[in-house]
């Protein structure tokens, strides 16, 4: 048996920012567009386009700016607070990751085993 | 915005041993029955006897002994793997539950919610 979880951040017990769109938002940064940061994550662009227009409506404020024109043609960015929450999250869940994982040695591993084996 | 998360063993992809299971065992183990137990959180006798007893085919061990007869009537006890098994995820949530409050005060608190105010 291995540890698995789900860390997200939620407001009057509605899911708000979780793994999902931390790694769409840092695809995006990556890949600086929309359509390609679906595109990696087999998501059409519409419903990546819907998943961050209903997050933008829950949180109160836009994650992407659209960039318009230029000799890429367009193209998406993170908007400041976008960024804050996404370097927020991912910042906090690698530590979590870290605890979680140092928790599981801890607890989970030979010993724990080997006792309910016997 | 306030961080929730979910913590469970898994084997093979599938879901082993977790907050539902864990607190059951804890019921038992505080009441001497199942379905005392069940009653404490409002499931029927039979829905906690079918999540244990699925529980049981899908660990490979028994978790809980009935107990026949005595003046209480029969009742249940944990087995000694059942025990292991529960104590090592209690304690392993709590001390992750420590982590995880002192990491959301790190990351999500004053700070944060004012930069995302602006």
């Amino acid at each position: 048996m291995k540890l698995n979880y789900k860390l997200w951040l939620e407001a009057n017990n509605q899911k708000m920012f979780g793994d999902g769109p931390a790694d769409i938002l840092r695809l995006v940064d990556k890949l600086g567009s929309l359509s390609k940061a679906a595109a990696e994550i087999h998501m059409s662009y519409s419903q990546a386009w819907q998943l961050i227009d209903k997050l933008e409506k829950k949180l109160g404020f836009k994650l992407l700016e659209k960039q318009v024109g230029g000799v890429a043609g367009g193209g998406s960015t993170l908007t400041k607070k976008g960024r804050i929450l996404m370097d927020t999250f991912l910042n906090f869940r690698s530590e979590a990751k870290r605890d979680l994982s140092r928790l599981e040695k801890k607890y989970f591993t030979d010993n724990f085993k080997e006792k309910l084996k016997k």
